[in-house]
């Protein structure tokens, strides 16, 4: 099998062309890049339509798709992966239909005028790597506290409890009170022992029932063991997840921001 | 002035050709499409690396910046509207720098191999328009209790309450009774006077205060003034919102799915 370039480009094809170069790629699991004038229908879990206008549409090899206008961060339509993918023309209209199963939903982006296609075979396997510092889950916790656990409640922050001070201390969704100690790496046994420390603490003094949670990337088996002896439980959260959190929650102020200013 | 082109394309152009073509699509607020070679570096809420491999960037017109790789419906890094962008080369390596103030974030993505540069002028004032039922807003709400109010805990859905049936019923953080009556569209008198309705028969038999909430995406003047005086509150929801919370939980769901299926 001959190598094939990384890139293919046409420049204002016609409809056939077009047709001709998005079957290949859908076909071959390669990354189309399509940009021209289109109109959108959405049927899901909701129902929505784009009117017509210049955008980039984006399917990648997994099968997601995303539609992309001139403005905006966030997609104006999208697809997670798996999509399946149905092209054909009609009447000078090329139709691309995108539809999944679970839950039921298909896309349909209509192009009638295409100014560039490209089909692009990408080779990356770089990794990612982020770091989001203790300090920066703890603050995703307490701006999206469902991240820990649906219904939790956070009480304070960094409470003093001798011998020392606890990460996050709360309420779960039935009212009992919630200790949770946050790593941003594997949970070790120190953390294990000292999260089981702080619970006894509180437990002397309190009058009621508390949980104690292990918040981290992931933990390593004997300390899954160690923890099920305190009676102590493990939560997995990327610190990843945190930081995106985090982004999203300043970039929502950032906007109302500038709605009310624009208003 | 004359009309620029809707697209202008190179492939596989040289590290000065890009260079070129960035700084002009950024310094006229054109989208800019760059599939290559690159690397990126982040640091803001937390620090991120990127390490070499062939994906696509995107800037628009509004100073965002997305860097999406050949799978995965999300951006792996992502700015949104607003970045200050600095362009240089160096080394036969050209550097992208996406700069924010607040919060202060910076972007750089350095490309040493370019497959293709494309600067867009996209005309695009089309609508777009969603439909979510007032079902969907309801299942948004119960799945994710914080788009009605940060610490808000539902208990049941369209519970029995004489004179009929109330949207949604629980606590809130302080553990105050609340009832929400969601309507998709304006809300208007008759939404009020249901809820009124609703918080009055409520009250005459729970011993306790109730806060009734009226959710729609937006409300009438003289509604606001009604609701004051029974003593009701607002709160706006665009069942845009809950579309996509309800998607993107059924996203997570697929994928955390996947995820086990690969281990």
């Amino acid at each position: 099998m001959s190598k094939s370039k990384p890139v293919k480009v046409l420049v204002t094809p016609n409809i056939a062309e077009t047709e001709k170069a998005v079957k290949e790629a859908v076909s071959q699991r390669k990354t189309l890049l399509l940009v021209g004038n289109c109109w959108v229908h959405y049927i899901g879990r909701a129902k929505s339509k784009l009117e017509p206008g210049e955008r980039i549409l984006m399917i990648k090899e997994d099968g997601s798709l995303l539609v992309h206008r001139s403005v905006g961060y966030e997609p104006v339509n999208w697809q997670p992966p798996g999509c399946i993918f149905h092209v054909q023309s009609k009447d000078n209209t090329l139709e691309i239909r995108a539809v999944r199963r679970k839950p039921a939903e298909s896309v349909k982006v209509f192009f009638d005028r295409i100014h560039m296609v490209s089909v692009l075979s990408l080779v990356d396997s770089g990794e990612f790597s982020l770091y989001a510092s203790e300090e920066d889950m703890h603050k995703a916790i307490l701006l999206e506290p469902s991240i820990l656990e649906e219904g939790f409640k956070p009480i304070s922050y960094e409470k003093k409890v001798e011998p020392g001070f606890v990460d996050i201390y709360g309420v779960d969704k039935d009212g009992k009170l919630v200790v949770a100690e946050i790593k941003r790496k594997t949970a070790g046994k120190k953390a294990a022992f000292q999260l089981a420390k702080y619970i006894d603490a509180i437990k002397e003094k309190a009058n009621r029932e508390v949980r104690g949670i292990l918040v981290a990337p992931n933990i390593a088996k004997d300390v899954q063991r160690l923890l099920a002896t305190f009676e102590l439980e493990f939560k997995a959260l990327d610190p990843r997840k945190c930081a995106e959190t985090l982004k999203k929650a300043e970039t929502r102020k950032l906007e109302a921001f500038f709605k009310e200013e624009t208003q």
